[in-house]
């Protein structure tokens, strides 16, 4: 797609979208008047009213940036989605598209009809195409790859050769490639020729005659050194360079961690075949994290937040469900401990604070180590120190405030011996709370499985279940 | 400080980690030995395996690039990290201070004396001596201060003088400026002369004679239009640019929207003061990113994994205490139908089930509040319509999850008003949880505070009070 320049927005994000609602209001506001008085005169005047609104809204549309559509569109309940949709300009649906999350994505395309998808997905490019192509009819997909060249075909289909999360996945094809036998003079009048330069190019990409990748030589470089020199005097050999079946996540901390804005990425044999730019690295780090964040709480995946209440039950049963495993069976260790809690009643007011402070120090580790093994600084050597020291920090809070929590039981329920078994229980959840907090994810990474899924449903399991079963055992055995 | 290009790395970051662990390790074993067998033959053998494996570390840390060595100290145990960091040479000191974490560096500070200090300091430019500049000693700030050039102090002044999440802070002052009223081709001859260009360079900057900005020259079109035309001609008028006192969040997120590498940063009076770079808006975005988990889980602020025990009780003591008052105060409402539970203790059983539930539920609607509240999703137009949306999913829930427990605490204990009882709060509950998930950060946003501090903390301390209150509640007023 060709790039927009980003203008400087009159108004923040927020006020552009306050003014998109207010002009959708006041069009269905007409629009209501139209329905409840038929009277013709009426009519009339209501859809000149009607007609000037949405030319108002029209015209505001076309002064944003394809993104900050995308933005007002992800903020707004489908009716309205589609009245705005449906006001864009056809021929800037493509980029609209690619900036809209996957969510809302579904709910336009649902909304355009063949002819109009193949309009929009005509002006894009091959990595672009094949962004779109899990989202879109088969039918649409099989004409648009018959319109294409052989050489962009073959790219679309390399592209969805890969997983989502390998970097062969998120390669873009705009390359520029020169040789290194030749000055920099020539190098600059090759890009005059070329009118355009790829948005991100910061580097070129030298090849030999076979395509293999000799170097990049940074732009930087060709702007600041003699035009009589070769680029092979000035390149850099030896680039960051990827492979496309490398996990993108990877790629992504390597461009946090080197601050670059492209790099290529090349076959087996060295052969350039693509690259990657920040844009996309940037997409895939917020991507992750808000992952993470989704996952921990017990999201599937990120939803559409206007999406229907079926879609939503959807996302969100499965959690649920496995929480109402875990909550069913420490309901069924306290069953066991029915006939102490009936001799003793003040057991049931305050087991539920054992297993509360449990989860949430447990919660609390695993988080730190989850992360920790995100940036990969958990390794084989540090494990047994990270597990010392987690139980440091457990037994120093279970005795704090489990001694506090036990004053407080013998204040209330005046028995010493309640007292110390709250302080006891506490204690032992929370160690229980930090050893499970390591092993869980470390567990979890060591089977293949991603550590943040799902990890603070079991700690919360372990610390409940463990929780209810500490104290009411202790209490069997030491008040009954 | 100057740019280091970075290299293909040979290894993966982890192998990378586990050599320079496993070299520790000998190390280490051989001060063991060492120390226990004093025979003077043995030392010396000893202490020559001693250097040669010191030396070998050495030449490994010296082949990295300074971020990867900063992510490996972040890796290490103390000890074994203050042992590396005096193996790497003095020259990249600075480089790599700037690349580890707060935590981290705290810890990297404490162990170089004033004159080591001094020296890494002086490498660096303003913006970076002004990150670094707050965990300095005051003397050795002192002397640095001294040491620059009148410009230079005043820019760091400049940049200390903004708060750590303003634009000011995070902008720094290597900006290439031209005039429009000379042609391409005096440009290029001008770049040429400056030997260097700064990293992240994408564009130029135009100004005035007074230093206000008019425009940018994109290198893209730089590169590409004919070098006769005045620069005038070819740059961008009306840049995205940004101010210092603005939030440096909404300016990561433009740059994340608009695919920005670099951007100027203008005072009120338009004219050129500094600018922000990709790099620098990478960092912020996983920072925020992060800080959320982190805040969600109850930590207050990202935690070196190997901080002393001491370290890190303070750094969750204050969560954990919250959550002790809010689990008390659950504890309390149970402590009021205490006569209840003694009379059917199956309450006792089922209770921690609707708790539960109610905090699962209300934790996966406050997730995604807080997301599209950080992604400017939420208006004033479309609160409403949320809260119907979210009422709607916890009544579906509610009555399927609600009924499937009734029917197991029907067949547990043969029951069926207790069935009802049941199915009851859990609905109850659940449209609590969806009611205060909503209403929680909304409230938090409007106080000015942010929506994801605490905001799990919080919901769990409702659903848990509220869940105790409606199912003992309900039960005592139906089944006793």
């Amino acid at each position: 797609m060709t790039e927009v320049e980003a203008k400087k927005p009159q108004e923040s994000l927020q006020d552009r979208l306050a003014q998109v609602i207010e002009l959708l209001h006041r069009h269905k506001l007409v629009e209501d008047l139209t329905h409840r008085q038929e009277g013709q005169h009426q009519q009339l005047v209501e859809n000149l009213v009607h007609r000037q609104n949405l030319a108002e809204l029209q015209r505001k549309l076309d002064e944003l940036h394809p993104a900050d559509i995308a933005h007002i569109l992800e903020a707004l309940p489908l009716d309205d989605r589609l009245t705005v949709w449906q006001l864009v300009k056809a021929e800037r649906d493509g980029d609209i598209l690619l900036e809209v999350s996957d969510a809302v994505r579904e709910s336009l395309i649902a909304d355009m009809d063949d002819h109009e998808l193949l309009a929009a997905a005509k002006e894009m490019d091959a990595d672009e195409l094949a962004d779109l192509a899990p989202e879109l009819p088969r039918d649409v997909i099989h004409e648009l790859m018959e319109s294409l060249d052989a050489q962009q075909r073959e790219r679309v289909r390399s592209v969805l050769s890969y997983e989502e999360d390998q970097v062969g996945a998120l390669m873009d094809f705009e390359m520029v490639t020169i040789r290194d036998d030749v000055t920099l003079e020539v190098v600059l009048r090759y890009l005059r020729r070329l009118k355009e330069l790829p948005g991100h190019t910061d580097k070129l990409f030298v090849v030999d005659y076979d395509g293999i990748l000799k170097g990049v030589l940074p732009i930087k470089r060709l702007l600041v050194n003699d035009p009589d020199k070769q680029v092979a005097e000035v390149m850099a050999t030896d680039p960051v360079s990827f492979h496309p079946d490398e996990d993108a996540y990877d790629a992504a901390q390597a461009f946090e961690r080197y601050d670059l804005v492209s790099s290529p990425v090349v076959d087996k044999n060295g052969k350039l075949i693509g690259r990657l730019t920040i844009d996309e690295m940037v997409d895939l780090i917020r991507e992750e994290s808000e992952n993470e964040v989704l996952n921990m709480a017990g999201l599937r995946e990120e939803e559409d937040i206007f999406a229907s209440v079926w879609k939503s039950v959807g996302n969100r049963w499965a959690w649920l469900a496995t929480n109402l495993v875990t909550a069913f069976i420490a309901s069924r260790v306290i069953g066991v401990f029915e006939g102490s809690i009936e001799k003793l009643v003040a057991l049931a007011a305050l087991m539920p604070i054992v297993a509360g402070i449990g989860g949430n120090s447990g919660n609390q580790t695993i988080t730190m180590i989850v992360r920790a093994m995100a940036l990969d600084q958990l390794g084989v050597g540090n494990t047994t120190r990270l597990l010392r020291k987690e139980l440091g920090v457990a037994l120093i809070n279970g005795l704090v405030w489990g001694g506090v929590i036990g004053a407080v039981a013998y204040y209330l329920y005046d028995s010493w011996s309640l007292g110390l078994v709250m302080t006891g229980a506490m204690t032992l959840n929370l160690l229980l709370a930090a050893l499970m907090g390591v092993l869980i994810p470390m567990t979890l990474a060591r089977m293949g499985r991603d550590p943040a899924m799902g990890s603070s449903v079991m700690i919360t399991a372990v610390t409940d279940s463990g929780g209810f079963f500490i104290f009411l055992g202790l209490a069997t055995l030491f008040l009954l």
